[in-house]
């Protein structure tokens, strides 16, 4: 059986840093697997398009490809089931949905001005512009600095905004209960994210969940703490 | 085996309102359990006391108090396993308390300040003073006219903060995935609350969260629709 994984690297390919990629990156540690890393660039469509995707991360499972960590990881649930249960039962996987949408919408779109002029100094040249170009069309022409400039005031409500996710981990170690599971990797991915690119503090020491990442860069025997990265 | 259940209500017994009480009894349908209804009223601390709260929802389960929504919610889940299961095994027990702090904060108190003065016309005038008094003071003295003064714009806030919930239901009918469970009923409770409540028009008929409350309205024979209420 061979697993390999296209997860976006810049500059230093031993450093990926896509949210979504390290909620694969978990899955397949979570379920005891590993995949060969196959690093891939920005600008690098033409190697994705023969498997149908634009975007990583794609799965290839015996060169048959499997695109979207969503997907991947229901993928490797049904494929994998005499491994540990990224979900705990089909209520968890439905539920995971809408932990995914907060992934997505609070901690990825949340983060994402807070970090994102920092994103292309690990870039290279080619790889920047693209990003410059397609994110600063996506915020209406702004540059990056500019959407960047308030982060200060920006990761308030940030942290505000956590709340929800702040009362769970209050009451239980993890999203996923006594352990982690999916839904902890979907939410940890983002804070990977920006750890790998941005020096920026994200947390505060006192917020548990500052405590609950810390638990999730030891897991796995430190896999996500040992990958490069700032110190948060 | 008898199930009592202490419910708010105002002037009219028959008319539940408590969005934690609505989880409950959505929780007990759903196990395909029906309990006695013990109408409960703000002002009537001292016939709580002695199930050692000050809040309802309180179940009785042969006179035995179960009190606070999720505890009754894992209380039945634990004591009638060979019924429908609440959560879906152990996983999507986990995860909903992250919906259930999702229903606390983004539903209860995102609907709270746009509903708020209605309530008082839905209750006698001794809880009513009791309403306004304990309320104005959790807002700072502000009367409930006054909070509620700005809601035709608030609730414009109030659906943007759904769009996590909004994406998960545009995938799949129900939070809780083909089928509705317990992480449906903490969210629904809260909209049927301000359905009791209120005439004001929370969500737009175009919105797929709209769509998803119609199904739970008709839910169980059409129990919460049934239940005295605005049109919404």
């Amino acid at each position: 059986m061979s697993l390999k994984l296209y997860e976006l690297v810049g500059t230093d390919p031993s450093r990926p840093f896509s949210p979504y990629c390290w909620r694969t990156r978990m899955a397949l540690a979570h379920k005891g697997l590993s995949a060969e890393s196959l690093p891939w660039r920005f600008t690098e469509k033409s190697a994705l398009a023969p498997h149908g995707s634009e975007k990583v991360p794609v799965l290839l499972h015996d060169d048959k490809p499997i695109v979207d960590s969503w997907t991947i990881a229901t993928y490797l649930e049904d494929h994998f089931p005499d491994r540990p249960s990224l979900f705990g039962g089909e209520g968890g996987r439905a539920m995971a949905r809408m932990i995914n949408a907060f992934g997505d919408i609070a901690i990825v779109g949340g983060i994402f001005p807070l970090i994102v002029a920092d994103i292309p100094n690990n870039l290279a040249e080619i790889d920047a512009a693209y990003f410059r170009t397609s994110r600063e069309a996506r915020f209406g022409g702004k540059s990056l600095e500019a959407v960047m400039a308030s982060r200060d005031t920006g990761v308030v409500g940030f942290r505000k905004s956590l709340e929800v996710m702040r009362q769970t981990v209050k009451k239980q170690p993890y999203i996923g209960g006594e352990a982690p599971n999916y839904a902890d990797y979907i939410v940890f991915g983002g804070f990977q994210w920006a750890r790998v690119v941005s020096p920026f503090k994200l947390l505060e020491a006192d917020d548990p969940i500052y405590a609950w990442r810390d638990k999730l860069l030891d897991a796995f025997d430190g896999m996500a703490r040992k990958s490069p990265g700032h110190q948060v």
